[in-house]
């Protein structure tokens, strides 16, 4: 196999986007539209909002011409459909209604026309889907939540979509190491909701987490808020399965905490963007649930103080810091604009948002209030509030 | 480039021992060879006593038939030594005493007969002499520290050796972010000593450390001590440049934080152990160092209540746990025997040595005694002992 991938003869095809889009509000206000209430309703509202400014059916990406060209690849038969519902029943999607969302990016901003979208629900049914493919030519687009934001997840022109959706099981979970093995298409909250029964949290969490996969997280190498504490997932994924663009299972699933036999294949599927084979299955590294969560909301009156107050934070919270976010005072403006949300602090050119996570309730006030108090005192922050309220967390975050 | 690159064209020979030597004694008492004292004494006359087990000089490796063959490589000529002393003039060597240490692993098992070591100080010439060496299809060796257990650092043959010793510089050092940036040659102690004077810790920390490469813990994906703590160097390596064994530049050497620009190839040379290229200089993401450092032995009745005490620790100790190390009884026993040092506990079958680092002295001492006083109520230990002082925890680590 060739560093890099043959994408032609895989069968599959690049489906990233060129259009940036340029965000008009934070990501976690962004993502309180799938799963959260009653923000959740202020969340609609917004992307409503959105909505009214941008057409309800982006133009068809293929349009743009000069910019995609559609390679030789074949078109889905009869035969092929035939072939696709013996192999995967009632699992088989080709009603244009039905298949409108998955053409479509979640800001709405480009459009593929796939006639046929499948459901596999295990490694196998993938493989002998990807197979299939790659000697028919035929191009493919594995689609998780649909819920990047640069048009990956989305054909460009008329591949078939993978869909993870059904293969969301969780294989197995070690109380002691806190390794989660798990099928791709579980859905990151899902997940989360699950380990926190057994006193555990998922190591990575964003603004999609209601509606993405984790498959698709890896793929995307997905940071979010609890890269500083948790780090990447190049460092929790221990491991993974992937079926390679000709069908072939790669099984790297495995969950020792470091593992120096050979080169680390898996490495190269994070962050690959579906372009070198699908993910099937992951092995992650999760840490234990905290006890003791606070957020903070901090007013600063220059950039070069936010990076102070950074420094600040890893010197006085050390081990406990969980996020540190910011964001400007126009981003806060479109926050209260469209989401009627109170701004909780007077009017500062940057906003930052800091969470802390422990496992003792005391000793994390007290880190937070010695933290505060020396960033006031010294004027590194011009204003603060603390929030250890769920409710009032949730509506802090979303100011950022 | 082939995956797994293609070892012959490029002159570099895998110089991996298939010989596994079986430690008799725990790594952190053969650490203490390099760089500690008075215990340091006492890990000589540990060394000492072993050698008198093996002989001084191992047989050759080449001669252990069957295993490993000498490939058609071409042999070091007299034109090949000038061309070497115009690069890198006053930095050859061909004396055999010279040579002798550099042929020889650290636990004196296996012997290569290499006549030439080079001393590269920069990337470009180690670029030219792999370049050269391509060219000649003469075969190669890169060298740390030469502090690797399984042999994989020497040569098998007469393989040149390329030392990294004078690619030892500080490149650059980020007081905000904590990224290191420096050449592969720094030995890892000299790392965190200068790190420290800037109130951070290098990620990992291992016995060999006062004699070790960063270069080559990165090609060998060394774990270590902090590991529990800080992960893998799969997540903390935040880039590195490598020459590949035709001499051209890898160029990976950023400090981003997250960066998803295409294929994360720096992953294949982390724990790839010099095959594919010689790892000439890395950034890496360096924790704050901690105000408080604890340390505990313990004893146990078992193997599972080693797990269950783990677990308490997770709960308990949560974000200020450190390293969770575990020993058995005979392990202990040849510690008592050869290190002359005496076993802080009663005997048990198991002995747990668990490091807490956090930002509150206070607050690390409570979380501590609250967990010691729930393992020995619970029956999960059956004594224990704690060590603030840096002197005791340094003896009580030589003991695991």
């Amino acid at each position: 196999m060739k560093l890099g991938g043959d994408r032609e003869t895989a069968g599959m095809r690049l489906s990233f986007s060129r259009h940036c889009v340029a965000l008009i509000w934070s990501k976690r206000a962004r993502a309180r539209i799938f799963n959260e209430s009653p923000q959740g309703c202020a969340c609609i509202a917004l992307r409503c909002r959105f909505m009214s400014l941008n057409p309800v059916q982006p133009p068809p990406t293929q349009d743009h011409k000069g910019i995609f060209t559609r390679l030789p690849f074949s078109e889905v038969t009869d035969k092929d459909l035939t072939f696709f519902k013996d192999l995967i029943p009632g699992r088989v999607v080709t009603d244009e209604d039905d298949l409108k969302s998955h053409n479509i990016d979640w800001l709405r901003t480009v459009r593929g026309h796939s006639k046929l979208l499948l459901r596999p629900k295990n490694t196998e049914e993938v493989s002998n889907i990807l197979k299939y493919c790659n000697d028919r030519n035929l191009a493919v687009t594995p689609q998780g939540g649909n819920t990047g934001l640069v048009g990956g997840s989305v054909p460009v022109f008329d591949e078939i979509i993978i869909s993870t959706a059904l293969m969301d099981k969780v294989i197995s979970f070690d109380q002691v190491s806190g390794s989660l093995v798990c099928q791709c298409g579980c859905i990151l909250e899902s997940l989360n909701q699950y380990l926190e029964g057994q006193g555990y949290i998922m190591p990575l969490d964003l603004g999609a987490k209601g509606s993405c996969h984790i498959g698709g997280n890896i793929a995307t190498n997905a940071g979010g808020l609890r890269l500083l504490r948790y780090g990447s997932l190049r460092g929790t994924v221990l491991g993974l399965e992937a079926v390679l663009p000709n069908g072939t299972v790669l099984n790297c699933l495995n969950s020792l905490r470091k593992d120096n036999t050979g080169y680390d294949l898996k490495q190269l599927f994070i962050g690959s963007e579906g372009t070198l084979g699908l993910i099937t299955a992951i092995s992650i590294l999760c840490p234990r649930k905290p006890s003791s969560v606070n957020v903070a909301l901090l007013g600063c009156e220059s950039f070069s103080k936010v990076l102070q107050v950074f420094t600040l934070c890893r010197d006085l919270l050390g081990e406990i810091l969980s996020a540190f976010e910011f964001q400007d005072l126009e981003s806060m403006n479109v926050v209260q604009t469209h989401l009627k949300l109170m701004n909780p602090l007077q009017e500062s050119p940057f906003y930052i948002l800091i969470e802390t996570a422990g496992s003792s309730v005391q000793h994390d006030e007290e880190k937070l209030n010695v933290f505060l108090a020396k960033a006031l005192e010294s004027g590194l922050v011009n204003s603060g509030t603390v929030a250890t309220d769920q409710s009032k967390i949730k509506v802090m975050e979303i100011c950022i």
